[in-house]
């Protein structure tokens, strides 16, 4: 049953899921199937765990081809097992996805394109994957990794590797998104240099260390209206969204399959930039008013971060998604999005850095610091998401319920009173009852109180939860930027490397060090920004509230005064 | 193993608890001993139930001893069964009482005597008790019925009866609180006269109808400081309560003991009349801060209804509990209060009537919406306190934890922010942090406010459930008397009973009609006061509350306002 490979590479295992092989060991695989690019299988000398696919080739006793024909395995076979922590809901199917699919009219893609619930970290995790089966790629984050690998990127990638040889120990490589993302390749200088790079996006200097210099045409824009529509005579529906950018003031209308779409350019393109996550989706109840309330808010945020954003809000593609109003123009644009060349590691190649020095060890200091701040607040958050939510749940069922059945006991003695006529205060009564029925009221008022404040905070929280999200990813490729520095120099030291050659990794690692840096202090500045707004919004939404309730008291007391 | 006992007079069941027994007709009784007055045995016709003690005659095949001779079961034989739903706790030993304690010193009565619980009716119930087994007698009710039963006005009135013979149909007649009281005897005219009638209670026609003459001088009492005092060296211990008439305006100091005392003076003596129960007891904590507190405010409420009461504040005991300064004194007072001979059936003999006409049905008519309203606002005051004592724990629990986690999850997020010290707004941390600590504060807020406004309330509404519940009985004896006259018109009518007995009964059922209508009268005026204040000063005290809340969140605010 059990599959035999052999070792292209050395591989040294960097946690207990992995193991280390050799060059041309011979190893058991458990399945050819590989799992984002990892196999599991077991070495020489015994030890069961996961080691890179494209490091390994299938040795078939019949056919002989190798694993690395990834093409040849028949089309259709199974690519799930239990190593997806999130298995696709069978009753939902994936129809029609944008790189599939070459039915790009301008409205054509069905909604259900979007009601695949994006695969989510399980809630034991504090959001944060396991590093190695789980790190969404920086190109198929939210492209529903596992559904359809794209071993196109890998592929490429490893080639390139092997083609290299071992000129810097391929041993201390992680077959990670560190490699997958295509940054290693761009610091060992694989990435080639196009003729002509129109984009540019510079790094400076600020007062808190390197920035994105702002984008020189900064705009915003307002995501209002969702309105349903219907095409097919009624048959489909969808809810289309007014988008006006403030440099145009005229606007667009977008359905959520067009964030997405964007949303996937942005996930190919942007290297080591957070990209804001889009509002969930949802399998059912896409039309209901709670939840078309509830993504518009989220979209409304999602925009903010991306015009907020110096890199993003001047993308070509944002600024077509913003901006194009026809239906030929969109499929142009779209094609031309699509096969834009400077994604991914290319991506790196358009970005301008200062020439400060920076100390290769206080940088990463700096992204250690900004590595643990970024762990705690996920958690903070998460707690925070876990405690709104609950209060939420609290204001419509308890809260509410608490303050009905107070007001139904004051109607009841209302209405005892009122049983003795010769004796009956009908002003008393009248006050009572109301109190009773002020008190349904002030029920009322606290299930309806969420959707002033707390929905607010869980919307931004929730935004965080995805920026978040993104951190360890791109931490990661500068960690594996500094190690291949860290080699590289060591190399050089014991002449094994062109110093020129070191140079030149040192100075593309620099790009990486300065673009994460860059990110990092947009995030803060975003953050205290996005923080104090929120804060600011729930208190004062808060007292509001408690103000409208003594207030509705107040009005109430005034009845008895002259009983 | 069963009794046989015979029946000495007519006697008509009148629910389905009861049986009838006819004159000399033989029965089987299930146990000698009576619960309440009543046996439970079985007719000759086969029918299984109830009928009072009293009305027959226990055969006895040695002794021959009869039933009536009541003295003779032994001492110590357990008088307890299934029948009482309140049994006593058998780890709650009953120690002196005063009627059987002849050591009236003048603080030597053990705090003990007050722990045993009063027996009360199953909340199931809605506080009605059953109208034959639980119907608390009027001078019986807290005096711990059934754990020593007192046979003696039973029998006294029974042998009354007995001897009358069957001039006025015995048949029709219950072995009820309405005999039982004494105001069957009275209203036949077996009550006698006594020589020198010193008090006189006068009812006269109000707007409303029949009131109870006000006291010529009013006057309040205050309860404070209930202080821990010890005695034989601080083996006992005991609180005593401060009381201040506004009359002498010179202290008393009281313990719940002598509470206790007058109290059950008072169910003694006033027939028809609702006398406010004591504040619960209550078997352990009695020296724990918040039941001392929460005893302190009811008593006030119980003194608030005694010096408001015409008849209940003239009362001598009661002037001697609030006035007496003198050890020597006071155990004479106590000993002429004990001798009182114008208790029960008596007390009628002290009450004064208008000579206005009231139409029989009328009356009945007015009692009978006062009965179906009573019996309304118990519903609705059990409602109401269900629904209180919910609050009190959802604030106490719930809704503090809610608060408490908020303010938790607050300063989460502001200790991730402190992580990345470059990046870290300390103004905004603060804020943040301080949020939290707000929210803490809040959270305490509502664990506190019970003692601020729900606890009064239900302080009120358990007044009120105490003085409702001794409303069915009052009505019974009404009822009672209305009947007899009924028969004895009847009577006359068919010329067997002379017009002027008839007249006599008329004319003191008239008595007891004026008593309840003024008692009626005086419950509603206390009840409109009593519920226009319990209301105005819970929405007063959740006006501020919520008021308070929205300034502390106000205060939290203005922290964000310069960042």
């Amino acid at each position: 049953m059990a599959l035999k490979a052999r070792a292209l590479y050395n591989f040294q295992s960097e946690n207990k899921e992995e193991i280390s092989i050799q060059e041309n060991e011979e190893l058991v695989i458990f399945s050819e199937n590989s799992l984002d690019g990892w196999l599991q299988g077991q070495n020489s000398r015994g030890e069961t765990g996961l080691f890179p696919a494209s490091y390994v080739e299938i040795l078939r006793s019949r056919s002989g081809s190798s694993y690395t024909d990834c093409s040849s395995s028949p089309a259709g076979s199974p690519r799930h097992d239990s190593f997806y922590t999130a298995t696709p809901n069978p009753s939902i199917s994936y129809q029609g996805s944008f790189e599939d699919d070459d039915d790009d009219d301008w409205d054509d893609w069905d909604d259900a394109c979007t009601v695949v619930e994006e695969p989510r970290s399980a809630p034991g995790t504090n959001g944060h994957p396991s590093p190695n089966l789980q790190y969404p790629t920086a190109y198929g984050h939210h492209q529903h990794t596992g559904y359809r690998p794209k071993p196109a990127l890998e592929r490429q990638d490893s080639m390139s590797s092997s083609k290299r040889g071992s000129v810097v120990g391929r041993n201390l490589n992680r077959f990670s998104c560190f490699v997958r993302s295509g940054v290693e390749a761009f610091i060992l200088g694989d990435v080639p240099l196009m003729s002509k790079i129109a984009e540019v996006y510079c790094i400076e200097m600020g007062s808190k260390g390197p920035q994105w210099r702002a984008n020189p045409h900064p705009f915003i824009c307002s995501v209002e209206d969702p309105t349903k529509q219907t095409k097919f005579k009624g048959i489909k529906s969808y809810i289309s969204y007014k988008l006006t950018p403030s440099n145009i003031n005229s606007p667009v209308y977008r359905r959520y399959k067009h964030f997405d779409w964007l949303y996937n350019r942005l996930l190919h393109k942007f290297t080591v930039i957070s990209v804001p996550h889009l509002p969930e989706k949802q399998a059912t109840g896409r039309f209901e008013e709670d939840f078309i309330e509830k993504r518009k808010r989220r979209l409304i945020l999602w925009m903010d971060h991306m015009t907020s954003h110096p890199v993003l809000s001047q993308y070509e593609g944002f600024q077509h998604f913003l901006c194009c109003r026809d239906e030929k123009q969109w499929k142009l644009g779209k094609r031309r999005a699509e096969k834009d060349e400077m994604v991914g590691a290319s991506f790196l190649l358009t970005i301008q850095i200062p020439t400060e020095h920076q100390d290769l060890q206080d940088v990463e200091d700096r992204v250690d610091t900004f590595k643990a701040f970024s762990k705690k607040m996920e958690d903070s958050v998460l707690q925070l998401t876990n405690v709104a939510s609950e209060l939420v749940r609290k204001h419509v069922g308890g809260f509410r319920k608490e303050f009905q059945k107070l007001g139904n006991a004051f109607q009841a003695i209302s209405h005892s009173f009122y049983m003795d006529p010769p004796y009956s205060s009908d002003a008393l009564n009248n006050a009572i009852s109301h109190t009773g029925k002020t008190y349904e009221t002030v029920g009322e008022m606290f299930a309806e109180q969420p959707n002033n404040d707390l929905f607010l905070m869980l919307d931004t929280l929730s935004l965080y939860q995805g920026l978040l999200s993104n951190f360890p990813d791109i931490i990661h490729l500068q960690k594996g930027a500094f190690a291949k520095v860290k080699e590289s120099q060591r190399m050089s030291d014991e002449g094994r490397m062109d110093q020129e050659e070191a140079d030149g990794i040192r100075k593309r690692c620099r790009v990486v060090g300065f673009a994460l840096q860059a990110e990092m202090n947009h995030f803060h500045e975003r953050r205290v920004a996005d923080f104090k707004r929120m804060m600011q919004s729930y208190l004062k939404q808060q007292i509001i509230f408690y103000q409208r309730v003594s207030q509705q008291l107040e009005k109430t007391l005034r009845m008895y005064d002259n009983l």
